[in-house]
C-alpha cells in the first residue's frame, strides 16, 4: 500500500545541501547515494539565499540541475521551503522582521532562524518563496513531498508579536474580563483596562504572571502553526497530491503543542537527537518514536532527522557506538516510522554545524560511518520488501498522558519546587515500561482512553474540568488510572484549584491533600521505598493507603504514618495516587500494584505490530549478548520457520510473522 | 497604654486582598477572621488598577463596602497606598516611568514594582492616589494606620535618576571637587569637570568606581525615602492622628538604610521570611526582630508580614514545621513586636505568588495551617490581655554595630576576597549570642554605646573618623569592644586608610596590620581554632596576643607565631581584635575571653522585658523536650505562682512576672 | 651596549600616577624611589582627564613639574599616551565613541577602556593627545620611551566597527565571493550578496558562523593595531630617537596576535599577573617570559607590569610569598627582560583597583612589601652592572608553536568538545619542559624551525597549507615534530579539511583519523597512561604505534588495540602524533620518546645565556632547600671561582659565567 503517494518502500536518506559543494561533487553524491540505497533526500532547507540572491530575483537553475540529477539517479525529493533562514539581505531590507529577545534586544542575522514569525514582511516573503518553488517544481517527477520550514521554535517579543498575541487572546478568551480572570490580574495590580495594554512577557522587575506566560507559550505554538499553514495552503493549492510535512524539534524543551500541529500536517515528522549515549539513548529513542506515533494518531509518520555519527551537543558531543545508528533507526521503524532520515548527507566543511555528523563524513566514504550507512540502507530495503507489517498498528495496552501545556506551566518560576520536572516524570513512566517490554501510546488529556487497560498521569499540573471528568468516567468504566504528585492542582489557565488538592482528581482518587512539602533530602516509606523531591499531606476520603510515610520528615512535617501511595476503587476501576517521587524500581512496583504485568526486557526491545488477522514481532537486541525471543511463526529475514523461539545476536534484529495469536515472550 | 492611637491589644491579621475574590467570599472572610481573632488587616497594597481603572477615574465603591464590612466585624484597617504596583495603563501613558536596568534595558509592566522612583509622573501619581485615598477614608472608623507602598527596593538607572543622583551629590558633597576627591576619580581618568557628566553606575567596560557605586546605593535609599515622605506628608496632613508606616524588606540584601528610614516612619514595620527552616529559622527570626527593635529605637514596632505556611523561596519553598508559625510570631512579640501579621489572608488562585502561603490556604479552613492560625490568634489575645510587659523595654547588655553602608561597600567587586560577607559576619555575632541566651541590641556606628557592657564590630569595612573616635572613647570609659577583621580600613567614602590597617581602629586596638592574606584553605591558630577565608599580618603596638597563627600558611605567607587575636587594655576598657574568621565555637570562646558570660540556651529562648520596678520573662521553647526555666514570680498564662522554676513543654511558651530583681536561669 | 637609547642598566620601577596624590607626596615619592633604586617610571597612563580637563584645553603644568622632579631625582620616564581611558566629557561629546556589546547595549563611562577603537572621533582624539604630549615633551631630558595606550583589548560591535570590518575583509579576502567561500555561507543561507550585509558577530538566534567569528577576532587585533600605529607614527615623527612600546595584556585570553604586533613596536613589553601562587606562579612566569622573548624575536623586551604584592584577581586575590616578587622578576630577567616594572608605584586610596598592590602599599614604606622592593632594586642594580650576559641570547633547542588564531578558533561554540583548551595544551607542553629544565622558544606556524632539535605542536586546530608543508620539510630535513590531537584539521579560515584527519598533517604523521571520540571518562592506554577529554580512531598509513588504546572505551567506541600514540620516520626526521590528552607525566614520557633529554629540575630554574665565545648560567632557586648547580666558571655575584658547582640557598639566585663549553647540570 502506498503510504505516501507513490511510496511503498521505507524512506532512506537525509538533508541534502548541494549548494555547499561544487557541482562536480553532486555527481559523486548521487553515486554514493545509490551505493547506500538512498531513495529520498530533503532538499533546500537552507537555500533561500541561493534561490533568491537578491530581492525578487530567483536563481532556480542550480536547483533544476540537482533535481534532474537526483531523478536520473532514482532518488526522490522532499522539497523544502527555505523559510527557516532568510538571507542576510532580507533582514537589511526588513529590520522589523528580526526577532527581539525577552529583554528587548533585537537580534541580528548571522545564524539561522533569526526572524519574527508575526512580522508581516516575513509572513509575506515566506508565502512568496513557497509559491515560487511550487510553481517551479509542481510537475517535476522527483518531487515526493513538501518540507515546510525547519524545526519551528523561534520566539519574538516585538510589537508585531504583541498585536498578534492580543488578537489570539481575543479569539481564545473573547473578552478582556475573561483574560483578567484567567490570569488573576487582580494580584499585583495587573488588571488590564484595554487590549492594547497587554504585552508579550518581557523583562520586568520581578516574577511574571504565570497565566500570561502560559498563554504566551500557547500563542507561540499557534502563531508558528499559522505561519506553517499559510505555506501549506499554497502548496496544497498548487500540488494537491503532494503531502506537506514539517519536522518537529524535540528534546529538553517543546516549542509547540504537537497534538494541534499533527492535525495540520499531512505527515508527522520528527527530528531526534538523544541527549545521551548507550542504553539511555535507546530508551530516549523509543520515547520519541512512541510520541511521534501517538501524535500521528494512526497515520504514517517519519523520522526526518537523526545524526549519522557524533551527536552535535553543547559541551561534549556524543559518540555513537558501532551499530547504534542502525539500531536507533530500526527502533523508529519498529514503532511506526516509514523510514529513517538523517541530517545531513554530507558533513559541511564550514559553518556553525561543521562538526555535525554527515552520512558522508569529513573523512569521506572510506569510514566506519559510511559503511554503516550502506549497511543500514540494505537493511531497510530488506525490511521494506516484506509486505503488511509496516501498515500494521503498533499494539499498546497502556497509555501515558502527554500535554505540552502542563509542561509549559510547570516551568513557571513561582512553583513550590524547581525539582518538579515534567519531562522527567513522563520519561520515567515511559522508561520503566520500556525496560519491562511494555509498549505504550501517549494520549492528550482529552484523548480517548477506552482502548487502554491502564492510563498513567505523571505530574499533570493543569487539566480542564471536562478532561478530568472523562478520566473519572474511564475509571468508573473499569480503567486503571495512576496519577502522580502535583497533578490536577490547577485549571487549564494554571489557576490553583481550591478546597484541597489534587483538585481535579480528588474524587476519582478518593484523597484530599491539605499541604505540599517539597523536600531536598529523601523521606522513607513503609514499603522501604524512598520518596524524593516532593511529599504531600494526604488524607483518605475513600481511598486506602498502599504505602505510608515513615519516620521523621526532612522538613519536620508530621507525615509519619500518613498515606504516601493510595488506591481507590471507583466504579468498576481503580485509581492510584503517588504523592512523592519514587526511583524507577519503586515506580515499577507501583505499576505492578496497578495490575500491569512487568518483566525485565534486559535490552531486547520487542514491538508487536498488529493488523486484522495478522501479527508481527519486530525485535532489536541492544544487549551485548545473544538473546532468545520466544515465538511461533516465520522469521521474515531468514525465511526460516520459528518453532518456539529465535536467537537474535548482540546488536541484531528480527522481524517475525506470528502464527496465530501469541504474546511475545523474552528469555535468555 | 495605647501604643498606636486606639490600639492596646496585640495586632493580628495580614494582607487582605478582597479584589481578588468575588464579593460573596468577603463575608466568609470576615467570619473566618473573627474565628481566628484577627483584629487588623492591611488593605489595598496592590489595588491601584482596581481603584483607578483608568487615568483619573476612581472606583472606591468596592473598597467602601470592604471597609464597612470589616468595621462591622470589628476589624481595623491598615490602609495601604497602592504605589508599589502601578496599573498597566500607567506605564502605557508614562513609558518614562518604567525603570531601566544597569544595562539600559527598559523594563515592561507585567510583574510588580516596575517603576522609576525618580520619574516625575510616577512621583506625582503616587501622591495623587495617596491623597485620594486619604480624602476618601480620613473619617472611616475602621482606619487604624497607613501603610505606604510595599517593601521599598526598586532601582532604576535612567536619566531621571541621573538628574536626581546629581542633585543628591550636590547636597551630600557640596562641590564637584569633593565628589572627585571622595571617589578618587584621578584613577582611570574619571575626573568630572561638570555635574552633567556624572551618571548612575551603568554597564561599563570593566570594574566600576566603588565610590560611585557606594554613593549610588546611599542615594537610592534616600531617593526612595523621598518618595515615601511625599506620601507620608499628605497622609499626615489629612489624617494627623493616624500613624504612617511602611514595611521594610530584609533578607539577603538591604535596599535601604533602616536607621534613616526609621526616623521618618511613625511605626517601624518589617517583613520577615527566613531563608531556612528549623533552628536556623528561629535564629534568623530573633536576628530580624532585634534589628527591627533597634531601628525603632525604643518605639513600638510591628512584624508586618510573615508566611503562614510554606515560605515562598526560589528553588524549593521551605515548609514550616507544626507550631513553627506560632513560635516565630511569639519570638517577634517577645522581642518587641506589637503583634504578628501575615502575607496574606487568603492564598491567591493565580498570579506570580499563587503558591505563597495564606492564612486561609488553597485547601480552605479545614487545614492544619488555618487551625494554627486560630490557635495563634487565641494565644496573642491572651498575652495581650496582660498589662505592662508589652510596653516594657527589652533588656540588652550587648550591642552589635549594624551599618548598611558597610554592607554595600563590602559588595564592591574589587575587594581582596569575595568571601568577605558582611551579613554573615553580623549574623554570626548575633547567632552565637542568641544560642547562649544573650539578648542584644543593634546600634549604628554613630550610636550611643554607653548602655552596653560590650560592643561587637563585625567586619565594619568603612567608618567615619568621628564614629571611630567615639568607639575609642567608649573603651576608654570602660567598655569592651570586639572588632573583627577588615574593619575600619576605609573612610566613609570607601577610600582606603593609609599608614597601616585597620586604619580607624589602630589606636584603640593597639595593633598595626601590614598586609592582608585572603585564604581558601584554613590556617591553624595556637588555640586550636582554625581561621578561614581571611588572615592578616598583625604587629602589636600596645596590644597583646591572645592567639597566634601557627604553622605553615596556605598562601606561603610567614605568619607563624604572629598575632591572630589580640587584646588591648585601653583606658578603663579593653579592645579585642580578631584578624581571621572563626567558626561559631571559636567566636564564642572569643566572646567569653571578652568577658561575656555565655551558657548554651539549648533551644529555650528567654527574653527579659524590664520597666521601672517590674520585670518579665518571655520564654519560647524551640526544643523537642520539656525545658525548665528557673525564676520566682508568677506565671501569667496559668496564673500560678512560680517558686524556683517553671516547666515549658516542647514548642511551648511562658510569660512570667518576676518577683524582685532576678537574672533568668535556664536548666534542664 | 645601550639596548634602548641611553639605557644600559636594567629598568626598575613602575606605573607612577602622581595625579592621584597631593603635590607634597611627590617629593616623598622621589625620595622613596631613590631608596628603592627606581630608574624608570611609566607616567600618565590614565591622566587624560587631568591633561585635558575639557575639550581642547590642556593642563600640562602639573606634568611638567612631575617630569622635572623625576629628572632631578635621576629617574627616567616612559611617558604614556592616555588613550586607554578617555575623560567623562569625551563620551558626553562623542556618544558614538562609546563601545557597544555583542547584544547591542552601549556602554557608559565609569570604568576604563570604554571606547570604540573604530570610532573616528576617538581615533582623532587619540592622535591629537599623543601629538600634544610629544610636542610638549619631545625635548625633556627625562623622556626615555613612549608607552602608547594600555593593554589593548577592547571590543565593540557598533556600526563604525561594521564599516571597518568590511574594509578589512575587502583587504583580506579581495572579493565577496572569497568571503562567502571562506565562511561557507551556503550553510544556513548566510550568503552575502553585498558587503553592506556583513555585520560584526552580534547577538543572533543560535550558533554564529565560526568563520565570521574568527575573522572578527583577527580584524579586532588588526584594528587595534591600526590605532596603535597612528599614535606611534606621530611619536616617531616628533621624537625619532625615542622607542615606542605598548604593554601586551595576557592571561586567560589573548585579544591580539602578538606576532603581528611585535613587528610594529620598538620594544615588546608585557604585563604579567599569574593566576595562581607558588610553583604554578613560577611556571606561569617562565611561560609568559618565553612568549615575550619569542615575540620580540631576538630584540630586547621588557616586563612592564607585575604586582608588587597581592595579585588583583576576581574572587580571591592571590598573596605573594616572601621573596616571590624578587624571584618572579629575576625569572623574567633571566629569560630576556631588560628589567622589572610594576603596577603601580603607590597603591591607590580609591577607585576600582584600590586594593591592587603598590610598591608603596597602603601601610606605607614600613612594610614587608616595600622592604622587598628595596632589596629587588639592589639586586637588579648588581646584576645590571655585569657586562655581556644581558645582551646574550637565551639558549633554546626546543620550540613550541604558538598561534593566537588557533586559540580563537578553538573557542568556537560548535566544536566537538568544550574540553579542547588551546591555552592548557600549550601550557602543558611548556610546563613539562620547564619542570625538566628545558628552555624553549615559541614560534609562529610560519616560523623558522631550523634552529630547533624538536618542535611541539599542541592542538593547533587550524593551519595554512604552506605552513604545514614547511613543517613537513623541517621533519624531512631531520627535525622532530610532536603533534597533539585535533591539530591541522582545519584550514586557515577554520574550514574542516576533508579526506581524513588530521588533514594538514596526515602525510608527515603517516596516519589517517577517521573519527573523533570526545570523552568524559578516561580511556586506558597500553603504556599504562590514561587518555582524557579526547580520543580518535587512528589508522596507520606509514607510522607505527607507540601506544594503543586498551579495553572498553567510555563511549562504547571500538578503539581497543588501535593506535593512540604514533611515530613516523619521515625523511631524515621523525613525527609523533598524540591522539588523546595525557597527564604531565605521560606527556613527559612522550617527549622522552621523541628524543628529548629530560631530568627533573625540582625547583631550580636555570637559563643559559649564550653569545659568541661566552656563556652564562642564570639560576633561580624556587625550592625550599639549598640546591647545587654543577658548573665551572665564575660566580659573578660573589666573584668566587666555581669549580664543579655552586650552592644556591632556598629562594636565592646566581649568575655564573661559564668557563668553556658546558652543559648545566643540576643536582642535590
Amino acid at each position: 500500500m502506498d503510504w505516501v503517494e507513490g511510496f511503498t518502500e521505507l524512506c532512506y536518506g537525509g538533508d541534502y545541501n548541494p549548494e555547499q559543494w561544487p557541482e562536480e561533487v553532486w555527481h559523486e553524491d548521487v553515486a554514493l547515494m545509490r551505493e547506500a540505497g538512498v531513495n529520498l533526500v530533503t532538499l533546500g532547507v537552507f537555500a533561500w539565499s541561493r534561490l533568491e540572491p537578491e530581492p525578487g530575483r530567483y536563481d532556480f537553475g542550480w536547483l533544476d540541475r540537482v533535481l534532474d540529477l537526483l531523478h536520473a539517479g532514482g532518488i526522490r525529493v522532499d522539497l523544502a521551503t527555505p523559510t527557516a533562514s532568510p538571507p542576510p539581505w532580507f533582514s537589511i531590507v526588513h529590520p522589523d522582521a528580526l526577532n527581539i529577545r525577552h529583554d528587548l534586544v533585537r537580534l541580528t542575522h548571522g545564524s539561522r532562524d533569526t526572524y519574527c514569525v508575526s512580522a508581516p514582511p516575513y509572513r509575506q516573503a515566506s508565502v512568496r518563496i513557497a509559491r515560487a518553488l511550487a510553481e517551479r517544481y509542481r510537475d517535476h517527477p522527483a518531487l515526493a513531498m513538501w518540507h515546510v520550514h525547519n524545526e519551528y521554535g523561534t520566539w519574538c517579543h516585538c510589537d508585531h508579536v504583541a498585536r498578534s498575541f492580543r488578537a489570539w487572546l481575543q479569539r481564545e478568551y473573547g473578552t478582556l474580563a475573561a483574560v483578567n480572570d484567567a490570569w488573576n490580574t487582580s494580584f499585583w495590580s495587573q488588571h488590564y483596562s484595554a487590549w492594547e495594554q497587554i504585552m508579550p512577557p518581557r523583562a520586568t522587575q520581578y516574577l511574571p504572571n504565570p497565566g500570561q506566560v502560559l498563554a504566551f507559550r500557547r500563542f507561540l505554538s499557534d502563531e508558528m502553526l499559522a505561519h506553517f499553514r499559510a505555506q501549506r495552503d499554497v502548496l496544497r493549492e498548487l500540488t494537491p497530491g503532494v503531502p506537506v510535512t514539517t519536522n518537529f524539534v524535540f528534546g529538553g524543551w517543546t516549542p509547540v503543542n504537537q497534538w494541534d500541529w499533527a492535525r495540520e500536517t499531512d505527515l508527522v515528522a520528527i527530528d531526534h537527537y538523544p541527549a545521551a549515549g548507550g542504553a539511555a539513548a535507546a530508551e530516549e529513542t523509543a520515547f520519541a518514536a512512541d510520541l511521534a506515533r501517538s501524535w500521528a494518531g494512526g497515520r504514517p509518520w517519519l523520522l526526518m532527522e537523526q545524526a549519522p555519527g557524533m551527536i552535535h551537543t553543547p559541551g561534549r558531543m556524543i559518540s555513537k557506538r558501532p551499530g547504534e545508528t542502525i539500531r536507533h533507526s530500526l527502533q523508529h521503524v519498529a514503532r511506526g516510522s516509514r523510514g529513517a532520515m538523517f541530517f545531513q548527507w554530507r558533513a559541511s566543511r564550514g559553518g556553525a554545524e561543521q562538526w555535525h555528523a554527515g552520512m558522508v563524513p569529513h573523512a569521506g566514504p572510506d569510514s566506519r560511518v559510511f559503511r554503516e550507512i550502506v549497511e543500514l540502507g540494505r537493511t531497510l530495503r530488506t525490511l521494506g520488501a516484506h509486505p503488511g507489517w509496516a501498515d500494521a498498528r503498533v499494539a499498546a495496552e497502556v497509555a501515558i498522558v502527554w500535554d505540552p501545556r502542563a509542561w509549559w506551566a510547570l516551568e513557571s518560576p513561582g512553583l513550590p519546587s524547581a525539582d518538579l520536572d515534567y519531562l522527567e516524570s513522563v520519561r520515567q513512566a515511559h522508561r520503566v515500561l520500556y525496560r519491562h517490554g511494555v509498549t505504550v501510546d501517549f494520549v492528550p488529556p482529552s484523548g480517548d482512553l477506552s482502548p487502554y487497560r491502564a492510563v498513567l498521569v505523571p505530574s499533570l499540573y493543569l487539566i480542564a474540568d471536562a478532561d478530568a471528568r472523562a478520566m473519572g468516567d474511564y475509571v468508573r468504566g473499569g480503567g486503571t488510572l495512576v496519577v502522580s504528585y502535583f497533578s490536577g492542582v490547577a485549571d487549564e489557565h494554571g489557576r490553583a484549584r481550591l478546597g484541597g488538592h489534587p483538585g481535579a482528581f480528588r474524587e476519582v482518587l478518593g484523597v484530599r491533600v491539605e499541604e505540599f512539602h517539597p523536600i531536598g533530602e529523601p523521606v522513607e516509606l513503609s514499603t522501604g521505598d524512598r520518596g524524593t523531591a516532593w511529599s504531600e499531606h494526604v488524607r483518605l476520603t475513600g481511598a486506602e493507603a498502599v504505602a505510608t510515610y515513615r519516620g521523621p520528615h526532612p522538613t519536620g512535617a508530621e507525615l509519619d504514618g500518613l498515606p504516601a501511595v493510595t488506591v481507590h476503587r471507583y466504579g468498576a476501576g481503580r485509581a492510584l495516587y503517588l504523592s512523592t517521587r519514587l526511583d524507577d524500581a519503586g515506580y515499577a512496583r507501583l505499576l505492578a500494584r496497578a495490575g500491569l504485568a512487568l518483566s525485565p526486557a534486559d535490552g531486547l526491545e520487542v514491538v508487536r505490530r498488529t493488523a486484522p488477522g495478522e501479527d508481527w514481532l519486530f525485535a532489536v537486541n541492544h544487549a551485548e549478548r545473544e538473546r532468545e525471543l520466544a515465538a511461533h511463526g516465520r522469521d521474515l529475514l531468514t525465511g526460516a520457520a520459528v518453532e518456539g523461539g529465535v536467537s537474535i545476536p548482540p546488536g541484531g534484529h528480527a522481524l517475525l510473522r506470528l502464527a496465530g495469536d501469541q504474546e511475545p515472550q523474552t528469555g535468555v
